[in-house]
């Protein structure tokens, strides 16, 4: 095949990076080595195909035996379909207040699945049963949007990691109090790169009732998956990933990219990676007057003090977001496809900038 | 680039097709080469990226100085997010009985985009303003959901096409009475090239003021945009496509299929292809007796009446759609990678089948 | 008490009547009165107060053992709450295309309870099992909004009414597809008169599953109640009320309303009444050239055809509904206040203006 | 008028009264002599009666020549169709983390009107444009819903009540960075009452923009307003307010209510009693060990913390809320029908209860 044989033409730069997001990343050759794959010859649409047939047993085999894979578009669509799937018409969610579905996805949570947040804010992104029950309660009194699921997201947005034992006490304290427990997964394979251990260990036999389990951060064009782990918890699924506009049509190119990932260990490959680099950032941080690592650094992101004028020239040269403006709080964020040279030009860069 | 270098396996034949519909197609190979040709390096998530950026002027090439293109993932996300761009919370939409959004969106636009839709049964698929005055009436009326825009698709859901003057006929009177027009175009192309006028000729030209511009069945892996062209008619459409789950984070790999599909020709060619066999097709039927072909074949669809146990036979072989059990009518789409012996094979197959 | 002995004024004329709508009348002067009696003292807001529990046993007095009573503000409250109770996130609704939810209701049920409806052209407001088989299909198709319940008006929007017998069938075909049954009882009063039979006949012993019970158009200020017969079909009525926005604080208010219509017979005083006048003006129109009487009229409304200069003349005089402007056809409703002489009065109007 | 016609029957003892909230009182027998006089004869249905249309010229005396007022059913119902006013479908709601908006209405903000609410703590239920700025920013940022609108509360639900210059700087602030101003007045008499000037002080001349005008905590049967005092803030409200479920069709009986109370100054009356008797209560309260009065206490209610098991006890022969159980706080709310005696009665009790 040869890349000029379209109309398309080459818009960027291919070998620029930065630290601004992994999703700034582009996608793993072997992931579109598996488009390639896939295409070609008709497959039925709308997720009866092979690829997504097939893919039940990748996810089974990851997530147990009950699990059940049903992929979709994006985060937004994986977590606002999913929290749906656990929730009668008068749910609420309890999260933290920092979760990306609080803070980042527009209101979608609120508007299409017309579910109420109950947030409490946390110190380190985590929640606790501590934490969850300063909102949950009043599971009997109308006047309250009734608390029934909790949703927890692995690693966290702050790129801290709960532990196996602390999911655990999380789920045994919602399933003690009839609620479901959700998993916010975008980064879940950082997350067990990060513990070391499967994916199965802080989701399945912690008691996770449902995940969303994310392929585009680890290296894929685009798709995520629903992946339901308690089958009574939920119904109809793929009658709620309709109407919640999360059906793909050719899905197989949704499925096969989830297989280049989670078949074998290229999942686990792309996050170590990614976490290796976060780790050598903040390490090479240590040194540097006047910044400041903030939680601990856990998985594929760096959250730093710094001073304004410094975190403005830098943004002169390399993209990255304010996190807390008013905080003087930064995100730096390691993917796939980040280098020890990315990592070292961008260290000296911020050496020489905090030393101005 | 070696496409076995994946652990994804290949888990169908690359050379059975059929007639079912046109997204069981894989994608063009011009579009995967496009894909190829974005990847690596970083790029703004969210659609700052330089292939959305350009994908602008591609658009305003072919629908106008005003369009404005925004991508999304799939076509019931285009009509559902364009629809309530050009409503209020109080807003209906008039549409054929037969539309898309009526019928095979599984209840999105009720419920996701809040909207009640005025339906009108019709002969072909197509709308007229006599048509649409059977439900365009009570503005004041607050008891009625307020019909605000017209949604016609084009081509429709039954293969048949528009003339411009039919359209603009369509815009002045919706005009007229203070409504809009979208347009659904998940089958935009096929239209075009059936009409052999530039999609500008019965969009722009014609009045259209917003419409969903599809990739999907006309060869990408997946990925829509949403056309404003009418930019006084609608506000803020990034922040209605964040909240409805629409946004692609790395959506420079929706941008440059879109691309690789309408910078040069490639959409027109697949469209002109998947026509011509469906011309084909309804051609090789005259002569079968038992088959009656319905409605005009004016793009790459053929509507027909067969016997029921025809049907059922020849559905052990080919898998496609019975379009209304209780007539016996059945659908056959042709795509862009349809080949002649595709269509001879199912003629000689309808034949026999016929002659049982 | 004093009616003077208030700040408010007398604004209207106490003894002008009309044909308009039921709901243009005043309250009957026995719930006005069971208002003073329910006044005083303090209860337990939003439903925990007396009136409310005693209204429970003169519910499940007309409609057994198993019925519950919800009170709500309005009619389309009690349609979105009941509908939303018994369908799932995808569901729709299967309806007469005349049904007041679908042409009357601002759109609320897709609005507010994201439901799709499944409408049926009917020829006299009522749906059959074989007119339901219409719309009754697909539940495993995801593309499709899911049918769970089928929504009846007894007595219709057009005045007409099922037996029993009808109702029997209807519950039966759809339990048989596993579908819900919703009644609109907004005029169930008037049906019941009609028919001479308790509610129950055609409700509960029928098969009815959920009902909306009016009191507005009966007498009352204002106030309805969901009736819950098949508890197994529903759950936390409570909270889908709640977050519905129709949760009263002043619950015993409406209850005590339904209390004075529904503990002893005025709720059937006043709808044999309304449907006796219905019958002297159907009657009446007998003899009077031009005006022909539409459906068979078997409640408090009639539909009639008439030349549209003669509608337009008599509305100078009084005020009522044109129903469908292109069918020259006009709508005429007698409430529990409307007197013979009103009727008569009305007549030879009508005759006059005929003869013109 | 004998009360005694009408089936109905008395259930409760009419001179039993308690301070567990001013919803549990009855109706003023102004407002029931006004409904009285509204009644009888027919009256247009949903908005288009004479009570109504008077309604306007009382409301324009209250809050300015712009001022216009649509009844509705409950303050949920108030709030949530005035909040969708004011935003698109992106927007968002800044309100106090102790809003009845976010803590009292079961969701229906989010889940009815699909809005986003962006809480923020306060000491006193009070917002400030300082803790405003703390969720007042990204208005360019899709990934976060928009704020568009500050809901306030007056008084707000811990009984405090803002100056007229605090809300004019909130108002400023607000509208400085394109946002509106919501003010929730289900107790706005109180605060009237309590601040001793004009409502219109505090609102129209203060910059507010649209409010939830309260009747039912005052005294009425049921019923409250959405007061539009800019004009330019809003379209359509009738049908707004139709497509939410809360458009009364007997609406002649909001509006009388409305216009008892506030024709001449029964509103006052109401509220100044109410106040007077919380102020009693916090007076008589000084001198009991063990009872701390919380927040200052400025209108009809007073929160309190005082030993656990004084509550309890105090609980069996009064009935009352217990506002944050972690904290051992209770609120009482007086009501225009406390009396000077039932003060003195709890107060004794309380007294009792705390020397045990």
């Amino acid at each position: 095949m040869n890349p000029s044989n379209t109309d398309a033409h080459r818009h960027h730069d291919p070998e620029a990076r930065g630290f601004a997001s992994d999703n700034y990343a582009g996608a793993h050759l072997e992931v579109l080595a598996a488009l390639t794959l896939a295409n070609g010859g008709h497959q039925v649409a709308y997720g009866e195909d092979d690829y997504t047939d097939n893919l039940q047993q990748i996810v089974r085999g990851h997530f147990g035996a009950t699990a059940q894979a049903f992929p979709v578009f994006n985060g937004t669509g994986a977590n606002v379909v999913a929290l749906q799937a656990v929730t009668d018409r008068w749910g609420a969610v309890i999260c933290a207040e920092s979760a990306h579905i609080n803070v980042n996805e527009g209101g979608a949570p609120e508007r299409m699945g017309g579910l109420k947040l109950l947030t409490v804010p946390t110190p380190d992104g985590k929640l606790t049963p501590e934490l969850i029950d300063r909102q949950a309660w009043g599971w009997e009194d109308e006047h309250r949007a009734m608390p029934q699921v909790v949703s927890i997201t692995q690693n966290t947005e702050l790129g801290t990691v709960y532990t196996p034992d602390e999911i655990r006490a999380i789920c045994e304290h919602a399933h003690a109090h009839g609620m479901k427990v959700h998993l916010d997964g975008a980064r879940i394979a950082n997350a067990a790169a990060s513990l070391n251990v499967p994916m199965r260990t802080f989701t399945t036999e912690a008691g996770v009732d449902i995940l969303s389990l994310g392929g585009t951060k680890n290296g894929a064009v685009f798709g995520e998956a629903i992946v339901v782990i308690n089958p009574d918890a939920v119904r109809k699924m793929k009658h709620l990933r309709k109407t919640s506009m999360q059906l793909a049509s050719k899905m197989r190119f949704v499925s096969v990219q989830l297989e280049a990932l989670f078949a074998g260990d290229l999942w686990l490959r792309n996050a170590r990676h990614a976490n290796e680099m976060a780790a050598r950032l903040a390490e090479g941080m240590r040194g540097i007057d006047g910044v400041e690592v903030l939680y601990p650094v856990q998985s594929n992101g760096v959250f730093a003090r710094l001073p304004h004028d410094v975190s403005e020239r830098l943004q002169k040269s390399f993209r990255f977001y304010v996190w807390d403006e008013s905080d003087s709080v930064v995100r730096w964020m390691c993917s796939f496809d980040t280098t020890e040279e990315d990592v070292d030009v961008f260290l000296a860069a911020l050496k020489e900038e905090t030393a101005w």
